[in-house]
Formats: C-alpha cells, structure tokens, sequence
C-alpha cells in the first residue's frame, strides 16, 4: 500500500494493470531472493524485506483472488484476452487457487501444483473450498482490494499484512474504503531498510 | 491517522470536533506522561509512546494550523462561537501559533507563552512569519488534513510524523486525499505496545 492508502495506482491498464506509478508498491517483494526463487530467478536481496516475502508465502495452503487479479478482464470468459494467459504456464502459487467470479468456467490446471478453480457462488464458498484444500495450512487472501475487503466485512479475515511504501500515489484503487468501522490488533511492525513498513494486524471480533 | 487513513471521524461537530470514532486516534497520546504534563496533570504512561510524544513537541518554536483547528468554526468571527473559548485560557502550545484563515483578525495573547495571529495572506506568509517567530527551532503543523496537503504540495513540508491507530473509521476526513504524487524517505518505524506504528518521513525533493 501506498502511504496515501492505495494499491494500485489511477488508470490502471491490461498492460499496466498496477496503473500509473502502481510498480513502485511491488519493488521491494521483486528484488528479494524469495520472490525471485518463486519465479524460478537466482539471486536477491536477503535481508528484513526478505524474511517478510517469505513469511507472507509460507505455509500457505491456498490463495483465494477476485476475477480481475486473475486476468485483468471481466464478462464472459470468451472475451477475455488474459482468460489464460495472465499468469503463465508455471504459475509462482503452487497450490489451489479460487477466483472469485460471476461467469462460471472448469478448473484449469497448471504446472508446478497450481489449479484455478472458478468460483461464482460468493465468498463464503470460497472459503469453504479453499479450507477443504488448504487443510491444517493458512489461506492467502491474493486481492484485490475489494475482496479484501469483502472478507474483511464479512468478518471472515484472521490477519491483514499491510506493506506501507513510502511513496504517494496521489490517486488509484484505495486498499480502505466504505468498509465501515473496525477494531484490529497490531501484533507487528517492521522496518526495512528500503523504507517499507511491515505491518501487521489481527482482526478483532466483537 | 487510522488504518484506513482517517484523521477524524465521519460527522464532526462542535461538541465532538474529532468525528464518529476519532477520540480513538488520540488515546496514545493524552495517555502520555508528555501529554499530562503539557496539560498540567501528573502522572501519565511512560514507554515508547511518551517518548514519541515528547519528541513531536521538543524543540518546535510555532505552530501553523488551520482555521477549523482553532475554533471549529468558519466564515466571520463574530458569527464563531468558539473564536475564543476552544483552547482555554492557558493553551499547551507555549510558543506563537499562527492561525490560517479567511477573516482578519487582530493576535490574541494567552497564558504560558502562546499567542495566536492570524494570516490571511496564504500559506507562504504563515511559514515565513513562523520562520521568524521560531528563529532555529522547528515550526510545527497543526493541521488539520487540508492544511498539511496544502503544505505538502507546494513542497514546504520537510517531514511528516505518522501515527497509525489501528482502528478503522470507515469515513471522515482523509489525511491523504488528491494531494498528487510523490516520494518520501522513511527515517524512522518504531512500534509501540499500544499496537500505534510511529512512522517518520522526510520530503524528497526532485
């Protein structure tokens, strides 16, 4: 996130899909040696950025996301130029993945572990699918913003990891918004020496 | 600043200037032992959030703040019924205070050292005038939101201390809110056992 509250830049695009100025949210995850290993690359930064890339991905079972962080597109599959192709051949999940969308489609497998299944009965399912594929492991929450936030209304996200990047996006698609009030526990915070605050937070039930 | 990047509540109003929700964004502070102090009482929380506390009030010789931060009022100040009474007879500032507003208004002298003036020529007259009235200290802003982003994007803004509560609003008014883009460099994180992420940054020049 922006430290002006956003995730994804104005005017975003299908070949800037992290809109104008976006990129700068994700230099710190894309030059750590664990993003790197994850995209099949050698090298990169060790260090606290690092250690928190790979405590973000470790564990987890499986990963839930909203239609458009799967393929930049919406409507009918048919229609959508990254109804395939958005994430490669060798996807960097490695386990299932549920996407959230209204237009139904069969599960697509990939190499490497990854499946994407179509779900279009609503968040709750997800959930429930992803817990029976996850097992005794984490659910990852891969966004967007308005899933995130979803879940988050719907009482049903245990954690939030927000990475605040000391830049300002002056406008975009904002992580917070309407949400409506809430109570959270911090449980860490971190600093990098790229700037980027590590923060995170557990939900607070009433 | 809440989580969801909140400065005050939504629906502010005279008797709760702070909005639905906003007192929770000053519990850090007035727990403080700097707090109590600065306004006459003993007692008070020491640790990492008294130290913050006590560093954003150390050294600042004028404060700059917007007209709704005076008196939470608007328009005349005869029609204004707090353009006295808001910050008491002896206020916490002890140092000159210089006032932004629309209305012309002779300086009102306080106890222990504070004086309000009002500017109504702009915001490089109240800088300059602080400069003067402040001789080698810091001049501190006051806010509110709209006068930091007034500040911020005409680059007069060497620093920003960030205090995020975790709670959040959902609504009120925005800290960060059309102010455009821009880079900071963060200078320091510090995590307090309240769960406040003490953030620090300084304005990168271009």
């Amino acid at each position: 996130m922006s430290l002006d509250g956003f995730v994804a830049g104005p005017g975003p695009t299908l070949e800037a899909p992290l809109g104008e100025g976006g990129e700068q949210l994700h230099e710190w995850t894309i030059a750590t040696a664990t993003w790197r290993a994850q995209h099949g690359r050698a090298g990169g930064e060790t260090g606290i950025d690092d250690e928190v890339a790979a405590q973000s991905m470790s564990d987890i079972g499986a990963t839930i996301m909203g239609r458009r962080m799967f393929s930049g597109g919406e409507g009918p599959w048919k229609q959508d130029p990254n109804a395939d192709a958005w994430w490669g051949d060798d996807p960097p999940f490695h386990h299932p993945v549920f996407v959230l969308t209204h237009h139904a489609r069969e599960p697509v497998t990939k190499a490497g572990g990854t499946t994407f299944t179509f779900v279009t009965d609503g968040i709750e399912s997800a959930l429930e699918q992803a817990r029976a594929a996850a097992g005794e492991a984490d659910i990852r929450l891969g966004g967007g913003a308005d899933v995130a936030r979803q879940y988050l209304m719907a009482g049903l996200l245990d954690g939030l990891r927000l990475h605040v990047v000391p830049v300002l996006l002056g406008g975009g698609v904002r992580l917070f918004e309407d949400q409506g009030p809430g109570e959270l526990r911090c449980t860490s915070i971190r600093e990098s020496p790229t700037g980027v605050a590590h923060l995170e937070y557990r939900t607070v039930r009433r």
